[in-house]
C-alpha cells in the first residue's frame, strides 16, 4: 500500500526535527563551550542548517502533501489533525521569509552573540552596537515579511512565532493590569517590609559547591541526568531537545541565591520538555506550546515554588550539608524574608516577583521602539537608563547591569520579553488550579517530594504538547483565558500577608 | 555574467563543508559532553546530516556541474583544478553507497559508541558485541559497494576513503619491512636496556594540574585557544574543524606521561589542521590529505619530538613548576630513558616507538578477518588475546586493556590502523628532511621555540591541503615515496645509540 500523504509529511518533519536538534546543539555549544574565535565558522554552520530547515518546509512537495493530507483529514485522529495544523503553521511561517534572510539572520546573530559576550566582559556596549544594529534591521525585515504573509502586524507576527496564538492585544491587556496595580503594590510592600528586619546572608561559596547543590535539587525534582546536563554560561537558558536537555545556569560565588533560583527557573522549563508526549516527540504536535507556556513553567518552579516556605523547608538542610552554613540567618523564616524582599534593582534575573514584570515592560517598550526605527541601537544605553529610572526609579551602575544584561536581542529574539510576562501570569493562574487539584502540595514540597506537582503539570499541561492553542489549554485547566488577575491575587496574598504562612496553609 | 559551473560547485561544497562541521561538532559532543541516554536522539541527528551530505553529493545537478566544469578545465588554475578533482573524488565515493546505508551506519555507530563506553566502564565486552557485529556487517556492505564503484578491492576502498591514494600494497610493503626488522630490533634494544637502570617516577597528579601543564605546552607549540579547546574523554582524538579544533585527551592521575604524550599526539594533528590553506578552508582541496598524513603529524610531534632529549629539556622546568616535582628521577636523562624504554605492553596508546607498529599490525590483521567474515565480533576477545601473544608475547589482564581499548571499530572506522602505520613511517621520513632543512631544530625545541618546526611543516606539508596526492607530496619533500626505511634508520639511531645524544647533535 502506498504511504499516505499524512505519513509522508510525518517523515519529512522527522528529518526536520533531527536538523533542529543539531541546530539546538550547535547553539548550546556556542553559548557554553565554543572558543570565542570560532563565531564565523559556527555562523556558517548555523546558516546552512537554518537554510536547510527552511528549504525543507517550503518545498512544493510539502505544499502538495499538506493539501492532500488536508483533503483526507477525516481519516485522521485528533492528534494527527493537530499535528497537520502545526505542520501547516510552520510552513506558513517559513514561506513568508526568503531563504537569504534566514541565512543572514543566522550568521549575524551568531556573531552578535559573541560580540555580546565580549562587550559584557569588557563592559563596553560599543563592541556590540554595530552588530546589534544589523540584527535589528534584519529582524525588522523579517517581522514585516512575516506579518505580510500571516496577515498580522509586524510585531504580532514575531510574538506569534514565539508564542503561537498570543497577540499584542493579549500582552497589552496583561501589562495594563500590571501597570495599574504593581507600582502601588510595590510601595505598600516596601512600607510593610521596612519594619521587618532581615538578617543578611554572607559568605562566598565556590561554584563547584553551588553546582553540587543545584545538581541534587534538580535530581530530586526529577531532572534525568542520563538525558540532560547542567552547565554554566554567561546567560542562563535551557537548550537542546526533549531527549537531550541542556540546562545552562550562572553561579556567582558572592550570591548563590540568584544561581539557585535561576537553576530552578531553567529546571521548570526542562521538566516541561521532558513531560512532552513521547510518542509525538519528533513531530510538531509533540513540541512545547511556545515561549509563554515554557516561561510559565519556569516561573512556576523558580518563583512560586522556589520562593515558598515549603521549598525552603526542603532546601534548608541541603544548604547546611552542601555549603556548611548554619545560624539564625539560615533559618527558614529569614530565608523566606530574604527571597520575598522587594527591592528596586537594575538586574532582571535578580529581581523579585513584584519588580520583575516591570523589567519586562521596559524591554517590551524599548524593543518596539528599536523595531519601529524610533530608537537606534547605538542609543540604547541612554534609552535603557531613562526607562529604568521611569519605571523603577533607579539607574544601573554601568551597561553590564544595564542594557548588556540580556543576550536576547543580540540573538535576534524580539517579542520574547512580553511572552515572559504572559508566562508569569499564566504560572500563577495554573498554580491556583494546581493547589486545588493536588491536596497538600506544599507539604509534599517541604518533604522534597515533587511527584504530585510534576504529575499534575504533566497531566494538565505538559502532556498536551502543541495539541491545543494556548488560550484553549489555559481555559481548559483554569476555567479562564490567560490574564493578570490570578497573579495579582497571588502577589497580594503573599506580600501583604500579616506575618506567617497564611497563604500556604490552605 | 552567469556564475560558472566551477563557481557553482564551490558554493555547493561550501554548504557541504558547513554540514560536515556540524557533524564534527555533534560527534565531538557525543564523545565528550553528551549524557549517555541520548544516543538515540543523537543517532537520528547524525543520520539526518550524513544523509543530507550524501544527498548533496549525488544530485544530478552536481554531476552536471562536474562535467561542465571539467569541460572548461583549461580556464582553471592549479588549485582550482585540484579542487575539482577532489570534488569528483568525493562524489565518486558518495555515489557508490546508497543513502539508506549511510543513515544506518550513522545510527548504528552512534549507538555502538555509547555501548563501547559502557562496555569499557563495566569491563564487559558482551555489552558491545551485538552492536559491533551489526557495525561490521554494515561496513562490509559498504566496502563491497565502494570497491565496486571505485574499481578497488573492498578493503582497499576503505583505505582509499581514509587515506586517498594509499593501497593495501603500500601497507603490506611497509608492514613487511617492519615485521622483518622490528622483532629483532626489539630484542636487541631490550638486551641493551637491561643494563641501563632507570629510576621510576612515582606520584599521583590531579587531572586539573595535568590539564594546566598540557594547556601551557599546547599554547607554546602554537595551538590557538581562541580557535580550539582541550577536553578529556575516554578516547583521545582531534575533532571539530580547522576553524574550531577540539582536542580530546585522557589524563590518568597515576600515569601523567601517557596523557602528556597523548596530548602532544593530538596537538600535532591540530597544528596540521590549523596550517591548512586558509583561502581554501571551505573547499575539498583545502582539507587535510587524509588519515595517514594526519597521523604522520601526530607521530612527528607525539613520538619523534615528544620523546627527544630536546623536548625534555624544555619540559623539565615545566614539570617542576606545574607538578612540583624534583629529584634525580626527574632529570632529563632519566626522563629520556623512561620515554625510550621499550616494553611489551598490552595498551597501544601507552606503547613505545618500537612496539607500537606491532599493535597496529595486529589490528590490521584482525579487522581484515572481521570484514571477511572469518572472525565473528563475539569471538574478538579470544582472537585479540591470541594475536597479542603471537606478536608481542604478552596477554592483557582483561578486555578493557585488550580488545575494548580502542573506539575505532565501534565508530565504523576500519582501515584506520594501517593508515596510522603509514603515518608513523611518513613522520620519520619527513623529520629526516626537516632536520636537514631547519638548522638547529633540536636546540630551538629545547628553548621552547616551535616556530622553526611549524614553519617548515606548514611550508612543505600543511599548506598544500589536498592539492597533491600523498605519494607525490612525500616524494616532493623527501625525494622518495612513503616507505619504512627512514623510520627504521631513525629507530636504530635512537635506540641502539651508545649512551648520549648522538642522534640529536647533528
Amino acid at each position: 500500500m502506498a504511504v499516505s500523504p499524512y505519513r509522508q509529511l510525518e517523515q519529512e518533519f522527522r528529518r526536520l526535527h533531527a536538523f533542529r536538534g543539531a541546530l539546538a546543539l550547535l547553539r548550546w555549544d556556542a553559548a557554553v563551550m565554543m572558543p570565542r574565535g570560532c563565531a564565523d565558522v559556527r555562523g556558517e554552520q548555523l546558516a546552512a542548517l537554518e537554510t536547510e530547515c527552511h528549504a525543507l518546509l517550503i518545498t512544493p512537495k510539502v505544499a502538495r502533501l499538506l493539501d492532500r493530507a488536508q483533503a483526507n483529514e477525516q481519516g485522521l485522529d485528533d492528534w494527527q489533525r493537530a499535528n497537520l495544523r502545526e505542520m501547516r503553521r510552520q510552513r506558513d511561517h517559513a514561506i513568508a521569509i526568503p531563504a537569504t534572510l534566514v541565512g543572514r539572520l543566522a550568521r549575524t546573530t551568531a556573531l552578535a552573540g559573541v560580540k555580546w559576550l565580549e562587550a559584557r566582559q569588557q563592559g563596553r556596549f560599543e563592541i556590540l552596537a554595530p552588530c546589534l544594529e544589523e540584527v535589528v534591521h534584519l529582524v525588522r525585515d523579517k517581522a514585516a515579511l512575516l506579518g505580510q504573509g500571516l496577515g498580522l502586524a509586524p510585531y504580532d507576527a514575531l510574538v506569534d512565532e514565539l508564542s503561537p496564538g498570543m497577540t499584542t492585544a493579549d500582552i497589552d491587556a496583561v501589562f495594563k493590569g500590571l501597570a495599574r496595580r504593581l507600582p502601588g503594590l510595590i510601595r505598600e510592600v516596601l512600607d510593610l517590609q521596612a519594619d521587618r528586619p532581615v538578617l543578611p546572608i554572607g559568605g562566598v561559596f565556590p561554584r563547584a559547591k553551588q553546582r553540587q547543590l543545584a545538581h541534587e535539587i534538580m535530581k530530586t525534582i526529577g531532572f534525568p541526568f542520563e538525558r540532560g546536563r547542567l552547565d554554566e554560561g554567561e546567560q542562563p537558558f535551557t537548550g537542546g531537545m526533549p531527549g537531550d536537555v541542556r540546562v545552562v545556569t550562572r553561579f556567582d560565588t558572592a550570591d548563590f541565591l540568584t544561581g539557585l533560583l535561576g537553576t530552578l527557573h531553567e529546571t521548570g522549563r526542562a521538566v516541561y520538555y521532558l513531560g512532552l508526549p513521547q510518542t509525538w516527540q519528533e513531530q510538531p504536535v509533540g513540541c512545547d506550546r511556545g515561549l509563554a507556556l515554557q516561561e510559565s513553567q519556569s516561573e512556576l518552579l523558580g518563583m512560586i515554588v522556589g520562593r515558598s516556605r515549603a521549598f525552603l523547608r526542603y532546601l534548608q538542610p541541603l544548604l547546611e550539608r552542601h555549603l556548611g552554613v548554619r545560624g539564625a540567618e539560615w533559618e527558614v523564616e529569614n530565608l523566606y524574608a530574604l527571597l520575598t524582599r522587594v527591592q528596586r534593582s537594575p538586574v532582571r534575573v535578580r529581581a523579585d516577583e513584584l519588580t520583575s514584570p516591570l523589567h519586562m515592560l521596559l524591554r517590551y517598550e524599548l524593543e518596539q521602539q528599536l523595531l519601529a526605527g524610533e530608537l537606534a541601537a547605538r542609543d540604547l544605553p541612554d534609552a535603557w537608563n531613562a526607562a529604568l529610572e521611569a519605571r523603577l526609579e533607579i539607574r544601573p551602575a554601568n551597561d553590564v547591569e544595564g542594557c548588556l544584561q540580556d543576550a536576547h536581542w543580540a540573538s535576534g529574539s524580539f517579542g520574547c520579553f512580553p511572552s515572559c510576562v504572559l508566562g508569569t501570569v499564566i504560572a500563577a493562574q495554573l498554580f491556583e488550579s494546581l493547589r486545588a487539584g493536588v491536596q497538600g502540595v506544599h507539604e509534599q514540597i517541604a518533604r522534597g517530594e515533587f511527584a504530585g506537582l510534576n504529575g499534575w503539570l504533566r497531566q494538565h499541561v505538559h502532556g498536551f504538547g502543541a495539541k491545543a492553542a494556548i488560550h484553549e489549554l489555559i481555559r481548559q485547566v483554569t476555567g479562564k483565558p490567560p490574564g493578570a488577575a490570578a497573579f495579582l491575587r497571588y502577589l497580594e496574598g503573599k506580600y501583604l500577608e500579616d506575618s506567617d504562612a497564611a497563604t500556604e496553609a490552605a
